[in-house]
Protein backbone atom coordinates (compact mmCIF):
# COMPACT_ATOMS: atom_id res chain seq x y z
CA UNK A 1 0.00 0.00 0.00
CA UNK A 2 2.80 2.07 0.11
CA UNK A 3 1.81 3.93 2.90
CA UNK A 4 5.20 3.97 4.68
CA UNK A 5 4.77 2.81 7.84
CA UNK A 6 6.79 0.72 9.82
CA UNK A 7 5.19 -2.95 10.63
CA UNK A 8 5.86 -1.49 14.29
CA UNK A 9 3.37 0.89 13.83
CA UNK A 10 0.69 -1.10 12.16
CA UNK A 11 0.83 -3.37 14.69
CA UNK A 12 0.75 -0.90 17.74
CA UNK A 13 -2.37 0.64 15.46
CA UNK A 14 -3.91 -2.20 15.09
CA UNK A 15 -3.39 -3.16 19.37
CA UNK A 16 -4.99 0.24 20.06
CA UNK A 17 -8.11 -0.34 17.73
CA UNK A 18 -8.65 -3.99 18.95
CA UNK A 19 -8.08 -2.66 22.26
CA UNK A 20 -10.87 0.10 21.86
CA UNK A 21 -13.34 -1.78 20.47
CA UNK A 22 -12.99 -4.34 23.29
CA UNK A 23 -11.55 -7.55 20.91
CA UNK A 24 -8.48 -7.72 22.73
CA UNK A 25 -6.04 -7.13 25.04
CA UNK A 26 -2.86 -7.35 23.48
CA UNK A 27 0.59 -4.33 24.08
CA UNK A 28 4.30 -4.48 22.99
CA UNK A 29 6.14 -4.73 25.77
CA UNK A 30 8.65 -2.28 26.53
CA UNK A 31 11.78 -2.06 24.99
CA UNK A 32 14.15 -3.14 28.01
CA UNK A 33 16.93 -0.66 29.18
CA UNK A 34 20.07 -0.96 31.31
CA UNK A 35 19.84 2.24 33.55
CA UNK A 36 23.04 3.10 34.84
CA UNK A 37 22.95 7.01 35.95
CA UNK A 38 19.75 8.93 37.29
CA UNK A 39 20.08 12.93 37.77
CA UNK A 40 17.45 13.88 40.21
CA UNK A 41 17.56 17.84 39.66
CA UNK A 42 15.56 20.18 41.84
CA UNK A 43 11.60 19.45 41.75
CA UNK A 44 12.05 17.24 38.43
CA UNK A 45 11.13 14.55 37.50
CA UNK A 46 13.92 12.03 37.75
CA UNK A 47 16.29 12.20 34.54
CA UNK A 48 18.04 8.80 33.32
CA UNK A 49 21.84 10.05 32.00
CA UNK A 50 23.02 6.95 30.85
CA UNK A 51 21.75 3.62 30.05
CA UNK A 52 21.84 0.88 27.17
CA UNK A 53 19.33 -1.18 25.43
CA UNK A 54 19.22 -4.79 26.40
CA UNK A 55 18.71 -7.88 24.55
CA UNK A 56 15.00 -8.66 24.66
CA UNK A 57 14.22 -11.95 26.60
CA UNK A 58 11.00 -11.86 25.33
CA UNK A 59 9.23 -11.39 22.46
CA UNK A 60 7.54 -7.85 21.51
CA UNK A 61 3.76 -8.64 22.06
CA UNK A 62 1.25 -9.93 24.46
CA UNK A 63 -2.16 -9.73 25.81
CA UNK A 64 -5.22 -12.06 25.82
CA UNK A 65 -7.55 -13.05 23.24
CA UNK A 66 -10.74 -15.12 23.60
CA UNK A 67 -8.85 -16.23 27.16
CA UNK A 68 -5.80 -17.27 25.71
CA UNK A 69 -2.65 -16.05 26.05
CA UNK A 70 -1.33 -14.61 23.27
CA UNK A 71 2.54 -13.99 22.29
CA UNK A 72 3.88 -12.92 18.82
CA UNK A 73 7.01 -11.36 17.20
CA UNK A 74 7.42 -8.70 14.09
CA UNK A 75 9.88 -9.06 11.72
CA UNK A 76 10.39 -6.95 8.61
CA UNK A 77 12.52 -8.23 5.48
CA UNK A 78 13.39 -6.53 2.24
CA UNK A 79 14.67 -9.66 0.95
CA UNK A 80 12.11 -11.30 -2.27
CA UNK A 81 12.74 -14.09 -1.73
CA UNK A 82 13.33 -15.45 1.95
CA UNK A 83 12.90 -14.52 5.34
CA UNK A 84 16.10 -14.90 7.04
CA UNK A 85 16.23 -16.30 10.95
CA UNK A 86 19.30 -14.38 11.26
CA UNK A 87 17.02 -11.35 12.70
CA UNK A 88 15.22 -14.06 14.84
CA UNK A 89 16.84 -13.64 18.01
CA UNK A 90 17.62 -17.32 19.85
CA UNK A 91 16.03 -16.56 23.05
CA UNK A 92 12.59 -15.55 21.15
CA UNK A 93 12.66 -18.84 19.66
CA UNK A 94 12.92 -20.06 22.80
CA UNK A 95 10.44 -18.34 24.45
CA UNK A 96 8.05 -18.81 22.12
CA UNK A 97 8.86 -22.62 22.38
CA UNK A 98 7.10 -22.32 25.84
CA UNK A 99 4.44 -20.37 25.17
CA UNK A 100 3.51 -23.43 22.92
CA UNK A 101 4.33 -25.50 25.68
CA UNK A 102 2.25 -23.64 28.17
CA UNK A 103 -1.23 -23.42 25.82
CA UNK A 104 -0.69 -20.37 25.11
CA UNK A 105 -0.78 -18.81 20.76
CA UNK A 106 2.93 -17.74 19.55
CA UNK A 107 2.99 -16.54 16.35
CA UNK A 108 5.43 -14.50 14.16
CA UNK A 109 3.98 -11.70 11.69
CA UNK A 110 6.35 -11.36 9.20
CA UNK A 111 6.45 -8.46 6.55
CA UNK A 112 8.15 -8.39 2.99
CA UNK A 113 8.34 -4.94 1.97
CA UNK A 114 9.36 -5.50 -0.93
CA UNK A 115 6.08 -6.72 -1.99
CA UNK A 116 4.39 -5.22 0.86
CA UNK A 117 2.77 -7.92 2.30
CA UNK A 118 2.54 -9.29 5.49
CA UNK A 119 1.74 -12.96 6.64
CA UNK A 120 1.33 -14.91 10.19
CA UNK A 121 2.71 -17.82 10.48
CA UNK A 122 2.59 -20.37 13.89
CA UNK A 123 5.54 -19.95 16.21
CA UNK A 124 5.72 -24.44 15.80
CA UNK A 125 6.30 -23.66 11.91
CA UNK A 126 9.53 -21.27 12.12
CA UNK A 127 11.15 -23.05 15.27
CA UNK A 128 10.63 -26.20 13.51
CA UNK A 129 12.59 -25.01 10.42
CA UNK A 130 15.15 -22.89 12.63
CA UNK A 131 15.93 -25.63 14.67
CA UNK A 132 15.77 -28.46 12.01
CA UNK A 133 16.68 -27.20 8.15
CA UNK A 134 20.38 -26.41 7.25
CA UNK A 135 18.76 -23.56 5.39
CA UNK A 136 18.96 -20.38 7.99
CA UNK A 137 15.87 -19.30 6.33
CA UNK A 138 12.26 -19.71 5.08
CA UNK A 139 11.68 -19.03 1.38
CA UNK A 140 9.04 -16.44 0.72
CA UNK A 141 7.00 -19.38 -1.28
CA UNK A 142 6.99 -21.22 1.97
CA UNK A 143 5.46 -17.87 4.14
CA UNK A 144 2.94 -17.71 1.26
CA UNK A 145 1.87 -21.42 1.78
CA UNK A 146 2.45 -21.88 5.12
CA UNK A 147 1.24 -18.57 6.63
CA UNK A 148 -1.64 -16.89 6.12
CA UNK A 149 -1.84 -13.66 4.71
CA UNK A 150 -3.02 -10.65 6.68
CA UNK A 151 -5.12 -7.84 5.15
CA UNK A 152 -4.80 -4.48 5.50
CA UNK A 153 -7.52 -1.50 5.91
CA UNK A 154 -7.86 1.46 7.47
CA UNK A 155 -8.95 0.50 10.86
CA UNK A 156 -7.40 -1.75 11.93
CA UNK A 157 -4.83 -1.74 9.40
CA UNK A 158 -3.55 -5.10 9.92
CA UNK A 159 -6.48 -7.50 10.37
CA UNK A 160 -4.52 -10.05 11.93
CA UNK A 161 -6.79 -11.06 14.38
CA UNK A 162 -9.11 -12.50 11.52
CA UNK A 163 -6.15 -14.69 10.96
CA UNK A 164 -5.99 -15.46 13.93
CA UNK A 165 -9.71 -16.73 14.47
CA UNK A 166 -9.15 -19.01 11.44
CA UNK A 167 -6.08 -20.42 12.79
CA UNK A 168 -6.55 -21.15 15.94
CA UNK A 169 -10.01 -20.89 16.41
CA UNK A 170 -11.16 -23.01 13.78
CA UNK A 171 -14.00 -25.21 15.71
CA UNK A 172 -15.52 -21.75 17.84
CA UNK A 173 -16.05 -20.07 14.82
CA UNK A 174 -17.49 -22.87 12.34
CA UNK A 175 -19.91 -23.68 15.77
CA UNK A 176 -21.34 -19.86 15.10
CA UNK A 177 -19.26 -18.38 17.97
CA UNK B 1 11.25 -14.07 57.30
CA UNK B 2 12.94 -10.62 57.87
CA UNK B 3 15.13 -11.86 54.27
CA UNK B 4 15.13 -8.06 53.48
CA UNK B 5 14.29 -9.15 49.82
CA UNK B 6 11.93 -7.10 48.07
CA UNK B 7 8.45 -8.27 47.31
CA UNK B 8 9.58 -7.57 43.46
CA UNK B 9 12.88 -9.39 43.68
CA UNK B 10 10.84 -12.75 45.66
CA UNK B 11 8.23 -12.32 42.70
CA UNK B 12 11.52 -12.49 40.11
CA UNK B 13 12.83 -15.28 41.96
CA UNK B 14 9.67 -17.20 42.08
CA UNK B 15 9.25 -16.81 38.44
CA UNK B 16 12.72 -17.68 36.98
CA UNK B 17 12.26 -20.76 39.20
CA UNK B 18 8.62 -21.54 37.70
CA UNK B 19 10.11 -20.83 34.25
CA UNK B 20 13.11 -23.11 34.81
CA UNK B 21 10.44 -26.00 36.03
CA UNK B 22 8.12 -25.61 33.23
CA UNK B 23 5.10 -24.90 35.35
CA UNK B 24 4.55 -21.61 33.96
CA UNK B 25 5.99 -18.75 32.08
CA UNK B 26 5.65 -15.32 33.68
CA UNK B 27 7.91 -12.00 33.32
CA UNK B 28 8.11 -8.93 34.71
CA UNK B 29 7.29 -6.51 31.93
CA UNK B 30 10.39 -4.05 31.46
CA UNK B 31 9.73 -0.66 33.29
CA UNK B 32 8.86 1.93 30.11
CA UNK B 33 11.46 4.52 29.41
CA UNK B 34 11.09 7.71 26.93
CA UNK B 35 14.49 7.89 24.99
CA UNK B 36 15.19 11.38 24.48
CA UNK B 37 18.78 11.70 23.30
CA UNK B 38 21.26 8.43 22.11
CA UNK B 39 24.76 9.13 21.79
CA UNK B 40 26.89 6.30 18.86
CA UNK B 41 30.14 6.40 20.66
CA UNK B 42 32.63 5.19 18.05
CA UNK B 43 32.55 1.47 17.51
CA UNK B 44 30.34 1.50 20.73
CA UNK B 45 27.21 0.08 21.88
CA UNK B 46 24.30 2.87 22.12
CA UNK B 47 24.66 5.18 24.57
CA UNK B 48 21.13 6.47 25.81
CA UNK B 49 22.07 9.98 27.81
CA UNK B 50 18.29 11.46 28.18
CA UNK B 51 15.65 9.33 29.09
CA UNK B 52 12.45 9.94 31.44
CA UNK B 53 10.56 7.56 33.30
CA UNK B 54 7.03 6.57 32.25
CA UNK B 55 3.72 6.20 33.53
CA UNK B 56 3.40 2.13 32.73
CA UNK B 57 -0.17 1.50 31.07
CA UNK B 58 -0.01 -2.01 31.88
CA UNK B 59 0.55 -4.05 35.20
CA UNK B 60 3.98 -4.86 36.16
CA UNK B 61 4.23 -9.18 35.30
CA UNK B 62 2.26 -11.76 32.49
CA UNK B 63 2.60 -14.60 31.01
CA UNK B 64 1.05 -17.97 30.12
CA UNK B 65 -0.32 -20.27 33.13
CA UNK B 66 -2.14 -23.46 31.92
CA UNK B 67 -2.89 -21.74 28.44
CA UNK B 68 -4.76 -19.05 30.12
CA UNK B 69 -3.29 -15.29 30.08
CA UNK B 70 -1.96 -14.64 33.59
CA UNK B 71 -1.59 -11.02 34.59
CA UNK B 72 -1.01 -8.99 37.82
CA UNK B 73 0.37 -6.07 39.73
CA UNK B 74 2.58 -6.57 43.03
CA UNK B 75 2.73 -3.77 45.79
CA UNK B 76 4.43 -3.80 49.07
CA UNK B 77 2.71 -0.95 52.12
CA UNK B 78 3.92 -0.52 55.42
CA UNK B 79 0.43 0.07 57.19
CA UNK B 80 -0.64 -2.12 59.33
CA UNK B 81 -4.24 -1.65 59.43
CA UNK B 82 -5.08 -1.36 55.69
CA UNK B 83 -3.75 -1.43 52.07
CA UNK B 84 -3.84 1.88 50.34
CA UNK B 85 -5.35 2.24 46.89
CA UNK B 86 -3.27 5.47 46.21
CA UNK B 87 -0.39 3.20 45.55
CA UNK B 88 -2.33 1.71 42.44
CA UNK B 89 -2.89 3.63 39.39
CA UNK B 90 -6.17 4.33 37.55
CA UNK B 91 -4.65 2.58 34.24
CA UNK B 92 -3.66 -0.60 36.24
CA UNK B 93 -7.69 -0.97 37.15
CA UNK B 94 -8.38 -0.08 33.79
CA UNK B 95 -6.16 -2.86 32.46
CA UNK B 96 -6.70 -5.58 34.99
CA UNK B 97 -10.45 -5.06 34.17
CA UNK B 98 -10.00 -5.82 30.70
CA UNK B 99 -7.95 -8.82 31.56
CA UNK B 100 -10.77 -10.12 33.51
CA UNK B 101 -13.53 -9.17 31.04
CA UNK B 102 -11.05 -11.28 28.04
CA UNK B 103 -11.13 -14.10 30.37
CA UNK B 104 -7.54 -13.88 31.48
CA UNK B 105 -6.65 -14.34 35.49
CA UNK B 106 -5.79 -11.08 37.04
CA UNK B 107 -4.88 -10.67 40.67
CA UNK B 108 -2.97 -8.29 43.30
CA UNK B 109 -0.15 -9.67 44.97
CA UNK B 110 0.01 -7.74 48.30
CA UNK B 111 2.75 -7.75 50.62
CA UNK B 112 2.14 -6.09 54.39
CA UNK B 113 5.96 -5.75 55.39
CA UNK B 114 4.88 -5.17 58.88
CA UNK B 115 3.59 -8.30 59.44
CA UNK B 116 5.67 -10.25 56.78
CA UNK B 117 2.43 -11.65 55.27
CA UNK B 118 1.96 -11.59 51.60
CA UNK B 119 -1.21 -12.22 49.61
CA UNK B 120 -3.15 -12.91 46.58
CA UNK B 121 -6.19 -11.23 46.08
CA UNK B 122 -8.34 -11.14 42.97
CA UNK B 123 -8.22 -7.84 40.57
CA UNK B 124 -12.50 -8.13 40.36
CA UNK B 125 -12.40 -8.01 44.10
CA UNK B 126 -10.39 -4.88 44.37
CA UNK B 127 -11.44 -3.11 41.22
CA UNK B 128 -14.77 -3.59 42.85
CA UNK B 129 -13.89 -1.53 45.79
CA UNK B 130 -11.90 0.69 44.06
CA UNK B 131 -14.59 2.28 42.39
CA UNK B 132 -17.36 2.07 44.51
CA UNK B 133 -15.88 1.94 48.14
CA UNK B 134 -15.50 5.49 50.27
CA UNK B 135 -13.12 4.51 51.97
CA UNK B 136 -9.88 4.39 49.72
CA UNK B 137 -8.29 1.88 50.76
CA UNK B 138 -8.72 -2.51 51.83
CA UNK B 139 -9.02 -3.17 55.42
CA UNK B 140 -5.80 -5.53 56.29
CA UNK B 141 -8.37 -7.87 57.99
CA UNK B 142 -10.40 -8.24 54.72
CA UNK B 143 -7.60 -8.92 52.65
CA UNK B 144 -6.89 -11.86 55.18
CA UNK B 145 -10.13 -13.19 54.52
CA UNK B 146 -10.76 -12.40 50.88
CA UNK B 147 -7.49 -13.20 49.65
CA UNK B 148 -5.72 -16.35 50.01
CA UNK B 149 -2.21 -16.31 52.02
CA UNK B 150 1.59 -17.17 49.92
CA UNK B 151 3.27 -19.57 51.54
CA UNK B 152 7.24 -18.63 51.43
CA UNK B 153 10.09 -21.15 50.86
CA UNK B 154 13.10 -21.34 49.66
CA UNK B 155 12.45 -22.37 45.88
CA UNK B 156 10.23 -20.76 45.19
CA UNK B 157 10.34 -17.91 47.48
CA UNK B 158 6.65 -17.17 47.19
CA UNK B 159 4.79 -20.13 46.61
CA UNK B 160 1.78 -18.01 44.59
CA UNK B 161 0.91 -20.78 41.63
CA UNK B 162 -0.22 -23.06 44.56
CA UNK B 163 -3.21 -20.15 44.92
CA UNK B 164 -3.71 -19.60 41.45
CA UNK B 165 -4.28 -23.50 41.42
CA UNK B 166 -6.46 -23.21 44.07
CA UNK B 167 -8.59 -20.21 43.32
CA UNK B 168 -8.87 -20.41 39.26
CA UNK B 169 -8.61 -24.29 38.96
CA UNK B 170 -10.67 -25.68 41.44
CA UNK B 171 -12.47 -27.88 39.31
CA UNK B 172 -9.35 -29.50 37.61
CA UNK B 173 -7.73 -29.98 40.76
CA UNK B 174 -10.29 -31.74 42.37
CA UNK B 175 -10.39 -34.12 39.23
CA UNK B 176 -7.03 -34.84 40.15
CA UNK B 177 -5.01 -33.03 37.11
Amino acid sequence: MGRGMSLEEDINDSNAYYRACDRALIHKKPTPIQVVKVDYPARCAAKITEAYYKTPSTTDYNGVYRGKAIDFEAKETKSKTSFPFKSIHPHQIHHLKKVLFHGGIGFFIIRFTFYDETYLIDAGVIIERYENSERKSIPYEQVKQLGSYIKEGLSPRLRYLDNVDALYFKEENSYGK
